[in-house]
């Protein structure tokens, strides 16, 4: 899995960060939570296609991080695609469409399908699940979770014990399929451990400290949390429902995750050293996110 | 005046080029042509601020020149806007508002003005005109001229001749002012030449070579002309209502201009040398526009 921020500023873009989106290459697929004014052109940046996004996964409806909608869905339908785009969302997504498909002239001849969502599982494929909460913002925001559905362990003694020889029946059971020892049926479930997850990477969108957003994080490897604002600006941020670096800090201490990732970050900020600093007190293993960062998992 | 070419690709961002859009500083304000997706993060690059642009002249309704006018315009609203923003652009331009208002959540207080133009003078200022015109593209498009109001020459021997002495009343009089010498009432009519227009800039928009782009473009110091393709392309040109980088030389050469400015270049080419190359066989004085390219008149 790979993720790329396209976009980490908040509200308002500068020279250096564009409005919120990030992508993640994984399962054969681009997947993308947000889509801020300007992401197609960040995709274009790292030559990431439009055409291999499948799924958009939006936090909440303000638009730094809806505005790229319009120009990425035209963008498709301008080079032909003809394979459906499902887009995510809370309360209030499904209205976007009409407005989004009559801004100006444009041709749109693929399905866009958007579906409301207000928590739990909302995606479940072979290979990973994405489940969402609602959190703490001034509207509505989701915040998102998606990891790697793992095998669970196989119990080779157990196995052994049941009459199952080393070879090619180990390999059968552990994809999940039944053998035949003799007369008897040998069930996967005799054979293998606990369900497990694999990588995991949790996205609160807009949000101040909650404990809907350490409950979705729990046990992460990646968390990537919103820090608009520095701890001095933390009234700012009480006021506006985002969070500090420190708040965002406490939830990563508490969800006991492997790595925080900041993010949206307010451009009043030129220099970020001081929000990593004061995160870094509380969790250490805390990085602030630029444009084009990309991190393998 | 001071032009900054905010966006030069055409349909398709690349890392170099942002969608259409070109900023004038003249008159104490800033005056936006076409607003592609991702112009306000452009403003910010070079600093422009969207509080001091109070006009917006619109092209044609395709998305490349038209999606950052949602961002654009919500972020006015974020900072507190109060003052009207006028929006001219041919038919259809009226029905954007709605769907701009209702992109997902947003407070627009100030007032959106938009106006729907198919030709002749829109704008008639104390310092300056702006006229429109149809011109050729596979959806209506509008192509913009702005040209400052410069002063009749003072006729210097008719006042003496009619008794006004060298001083205050010659300027009371170039200014449009009547004087009094004796019994007699001096009007400046008497004593000014001919009306004057002073630097003229015209923008095409998107548009295949017509006879209105030449009528439009007459004498002007600056045309700025979309060039799409380069020549081995002019079949895709013609196909697309677009034109070469030849064909906009062509106008140029035909209207006397000064100075003549492609843009709108389509990202498949890397290098633009010889775009350059071939519109200076037919007109010599040619540059390619770049983002970010600025120009004093």
């Amino acid at each position: 899995m790979e993720l790329t921020f396209l976009g980490t500023s908040s509200a308002v873009p500068s020279k250096y960060r564009n409005h919120p989106s990030i992508a993640l290459k994984a399962f054969g697929e681009i997947i993308l939570f947000d889509c801020g004014e300007g992401t197609q052109r960040q995709m274009a940046s790292v030559k990431i296609s439009p055409m291999k996004i499948n799924q958009i996964f939006i936090s909440h409806l303000h638009g730094d991080h809806i505005l790229g909608l319009p120009g990425l869905i035209q963008s498709m339908g301008f080079r032909g695609r003809e394979e459906p785009l499902h887009i995510f969302g809370p309360k209030g997504i499904e209205s976007l469409k009409n407005s989004i498909f009559n801004l100006g002239y444009c041709v749109i001849e693929f399905p866009v399908i958007f579906h409301e969502v207000d928590g739990g599982i909302i995606v479940d494929e072979k290979e990973y699940v994405i489940e969402c909460i609602k959190t703490e913002h001034n509207i509505e925001n989701l915040s998102y979770s998606i990891y790697e559905k793992k095998k669970p362990k196989f119990l080779k003694e157990k196995a052994i014990e049941l009459g199952v020889k080393v070879g090619p029946d180990f390999g059968k059971l552990h994809n999940g399929c039944e053998v035949k020892i003799g007369d008897k049926i040998i069930k996967p479930e005799q054979v293998l451990g606990e369900k497990r997850i694999g990588a995991k990477i949790v996205y609160s969108g807009d949000t101040k400290p909650c404990e809907n957003m350490i409950k979705l994080a729990k046990d992460a490897n990646i968390l990537i949390h919103e820090s608009t604002y520095k701890l001095e600006d933390e009234s700012k941020a009480l006021e506006s429902s985002h969070s500090t670096s420190q708040q965002g800090a406490m939830i990563a201490k508490k969800a006991k995750v492997g790595k925080l990732i900041l993010t949206h970050i307010s451009t009043r900020y030129t220099n970020v050293d001081e929000l990593k600093k004061e995160a870094m007190e509380i969790f250490e293993n805390t990085e602030i996110a630029y444009d084009f960062m990309t991190l393998e998992i």
